[in-house]
């Protein structure tokens, strides 16, 4: 959490998850399919915040799909464990966009009130596409919404898009 | 099982689950919400092999809400555990029907070859509603499929519709 | 909620919930299964803020099993909508305890300011048992805690412990 | 699949899942994070099948954690879809090993009875670890086990356990 400047504070938003009981599998850890979950609830906050929601993209027809997740699973988070999920945009191209993610665990025995620790971190790919699933270009005034916030790297996605 | 006349063999259906391992809680065993999501795919099967998807029902406009559920949970089911779930239709009123389900885990070492053991059985109470959410008669031509699977307890649902 | 007593708010405990985009169906609802799921958290919670959580009953080997759960689902919730979810200690036996929960919409363009929107109630059942799932007297610490926090209607479960 | 040479049938398994209603999200889909549950299934299958179980794995105090993920989401599966999911050991290295995924609809309106339709492929990695959760060596007779069955690439894993 280090990297926290101004800017960076702009365009991430952070969620807090008590991981609930059926989330954690026998081996008493969160199963590790929920932290897609636990992204995504993160995501559409940060969206939320920039006044963007399924009805405001409604009008001009948007959808975003996800079309590529990847997580690293650094230490195992358990039942009643306070989360803390970061999310931050992190490249914005044409068609498609990448958010990245952090979650960490606070205040339990193992940071004894030191940094919290790292429980996994891991990206995702969205493109836009229209009711048909059809790519579509990001709508200036989304990208203008969503560029608002902060610095964002600009690239192309001609690959990205090839790719999935 | 040992009810399983002619008659209910015709209106019954069996589904198996392989327990994932992502439905055990830490305690080991199956998390309980996770039964009515048993008890759905075989509830679906049922309707499928009677002809009935959701398909068949958009034409006359036709959902079928879940307005009441209830589980009993005898024993517990754990990860690789095979269970075997029964559905049957219990009883159709004019605009709401029942079903019945039985849970049981056979070939385990708790069995031990004899009567497979039981893990829960519930119903849930579904009703005939329009795109609206307004309640609806069940059309004729479904009722007659639904019917012509074997003897089933047909009552007036004034009072279920009241209540829920 | 307006039966929200002095008394009533001693034993009573809610959470807040936004309904997460996966936990609704494609019929846009959410999917039936998991008020299960946000009434256990409501119901943690309210352990919880009495002190007792699995850590405080591993020592005099205690679990409370879920033995019945039921649910009345009375209108629709949908993602992004904000549940309150209400949890009360309904009655105490020897060796079982009964919770009823309530879940509401507040705020909605269906509540127009108005009274919350009912969405769903319903009640579980729970047994005090040891490691080997055998039933267990409730403790009477544990009792105490459970009982100091309001009127709570005491009963023998003498049918309830027969009947599952 | 035409890649399914002798070789690649002894050490890939298939499972096939119908999606279950509760999978799919509003707009329809299967909801992204169920791929990874899927492709756990099918992976538990792969070791089903190889002799080795939770059970097997006790004596020598071993577990497989998820130390990675990723996922290619190519396009979308419904509700009632028939998903084969395929699985193979793509790499094992000293303490770490690879498993690559693939998930198809096959039999639908949009596949005509020609080729499957691609859904989704991925890859997971996996760190043998004890109890304690510290990184042990993969075992001789696990890995002689999982080597029997068919080509697999082997490579040092310096890197991905300094990665994850």
């Amino acid at each position: 959490m280090n990297e926290a400047s101004e800017e960076h504070a702009h365009r991430s938003s952070r969620v807090h998850i008590w991981v609930p009981f059926y989330d954690a599998d026998p081996m008493g850890v969160v199963h590790h399919a929920n932290y897609l979950r636990y992204f995504e609830n993160a995501r559409i906050e940060w969206f939320r915040r920039r006044g963007i929601t399924q009805a405001t993209m409604n009008g001009p027809d948007l959808q975003l799909a996800v079309v590529e997740s990847q997580v690293w699973y650094r230490s195992a988070a358990r039942f009643d464990d306070n989360l803390l999920i970061e999310v931050r945009l992190h490249e914005m191209k044409h068609i498609s966009m990448e958010f990245a993610y952090r979650a960490v665990v606070k205040g339990d025995a193992s940071t004894n009130g030191a940094e919290p620790r790292l429980v996994a971190d891991g990206r995702t790919v969205h493109a836009c596409v229209g009711k048909s699933l059809r790519l579509k270009k990001i709508p200036p005034e989304m990208r203008e919404k969503l560029m608002s916030c902060g610095e964002v790297n600009e690239a192309s996605d001609t690959k990205a898009v090839e790719a999935p």
